[in-house]
């Protein structure tokens, strides 16, 4: 029954065993995002905040921000950025960097329960980040990933996630509080990927308490129809107790996906917001806007 | 490693815990389809042809047929349908009625191992089918309800799939052959339809042995969208151990799903059939068939 709390100024929401799978928003990210990359390091954030708007209008109940771009001041970009981003939605942000200073940047500018990205089981990045995580009474991604790099050996990433919990008590960052990343390994290269994300996955939660979370699309890399595969493996994972995901809540196909695992988990009450999204029948894949603009202009349906 | 092995003349197919996951195509069932139906009772069968055809176009690796039209000569109708579709496929059938003597003539010009649909837990439905499926050498599906009805409580289902098992193996039927249907409630009434579901099917794996099967469109009777909620199923039950449903393969979103959900679990050797299915992009949604079309008028592409 573990719930990870996170919060922005004015909203809490709940990462939890019971409860609706959590759509982080993937997008406010800079890598392989050529145009993206150039406009922030020019100081335009317009792009940042059109795609914090549109992914939270898809669905997303957080937004991942992440301001990684070579040779830029990052720390100074990110905190930019998670200002920008808090000052037009509402919903928790989890503050994503390989840069330790850039996550105390963006720490010192949030307002409410962060969610850190991320912590590794290296010893190094352990020391720095969890002091962090704990200072400033966050929430943090644990990559089940250390010093040997990522084992193909589901055992060996599930003591790395053992070893993170264990040194975040010693910070005084509860369990609840460690959301763990199995890492999703592309299914096109190895066969036992989704396995062994969904075995991970029960172990974490049974005797570890905690909730998990992924790059989703990471098990479609190399594949045609990317969504297809992303959308099947969501609904398993969320099967096998997942309780969040970093993804793109811009893929309608996807955003389906979670509500309907939602729905066929119990997690959906008396499926209402299924019924509230779905409910209107589209008459020819008509989608609302249009429905909406069309009645607007007084079209009959 | 429980496998199924069902065949027709020419062709061997197997249900199985380590296998692509066997579509058993529905349609092929008057039941709610009165134009069907008044066909049928007429003996007009080229819907049955043409549903037989198409389903196995869609991907379907199994056909269901049943001939259940009140007042009709069922036995009669069922054996000239099974005739009809072995005649025009080669995909094995599964014979499905509540009437024995309707399974017994299909069985009886049923050419390979069929799929007998159903035996339930009923003291008098044991006695008349498990004879039949033991003298033609076939495999029964086991519905997990017997003369109390269908009991809310898993546990008690499980029990009626114990039961049939047991049944089965005093007439020699292996549990390799009895294929457990632990009955899918609408999700819209119960809210736990779904994880019972996903429990029944994983202790039906561990504990009995058995391959599994569903009416997978139960769950989600009186929701709007309701290829969504089949889907987001399919692919947790799938997760959960499930190995052949009874759906409708003409939804591609739902073959989708399954074939997403083979991927994922790391049946679908090098993603061959997915990348067979997939790799060509489609410019704006154009489908395969039209994409051809325009091929052979020399257009561009």
């Amino acid at each position: 029954m573990t719930d990870t709390i996170v919060s922005s100024a004015k909203r809490e929401i709940a990462i939890g065993f019971d409860r609706p799978f959590t759509i982080i928003g993937e997008r406010i990210n800079p890598t392989g995002r050529k145009i993206l990359a150039e406009e922030m390091r020019q100081g335009d954030f317009s792009r940042v905040e059109a795609d914090a708007l549109a992914q939270v209008g898809c669905g997303a109940h957080m937004l991942d921000v992440n301001a990684g771009i070579p040779l830029a001041d990052e720390p100074a970009l990110l905190a930019r950025a998670v200002k920008l981003v808090q000052s037009v939605t509402d919903v928790p942000l989890s503050i994503d960097s390989s840069i330790v200073d850039a996550l105390k940047a963006g720490l010192e500018v949030y307002e409410g329960k962060a969610l850190v990205n991320s912590v590794t089981g290296e010893e190094e990045r352990l020391e720095a980040v969890l002091p962090l995580v704990a200072k400033h009474g966050a929430a943090v991604v644990a990559i089940c990933n250390d010093e040997t790099g990522i084992s193909e050996d589901p055992d060996v990433r599930f003591e790395v996630a053992r070893t993170i919990v264990n040194h975040a008590a010693d910070y005084g960052i509860t369990a609840a509080d460690v959301v763990i990343d199995p890492l999703v390994m592309p299914i096109g290269a190895i066969g036992q990927a989704g396995k062994q994300v969904f075995a991970l996955v029960r172990r974490i939660r049974q005797e570890l308490k905690c909730n998990s979370t992924c790059g989703a699309s990471n098990i479609s890399f190399g594949l045609p129809n990317r969504h297809g595969i992303n959308s099947a493996f969501l609904c398993m994972a969320i099967g096998a107790g997942m309780t969040s995901a970093i993804t793109n809540p811009l893929h309608g196909e996807v955003v389906q996906a979670v509500m309907g695992a939602d729905v066929v988990n119990g997690h959906d009450k008396d499926c209402a917001r299924w019924i509230r999204r779905y409910r209107e029948p589209t008459a020819g894949g008509e989608d609302a806007p249009s429905r909406l603009r069309r009645r607007r202009r007084g079209g009959n349906r």
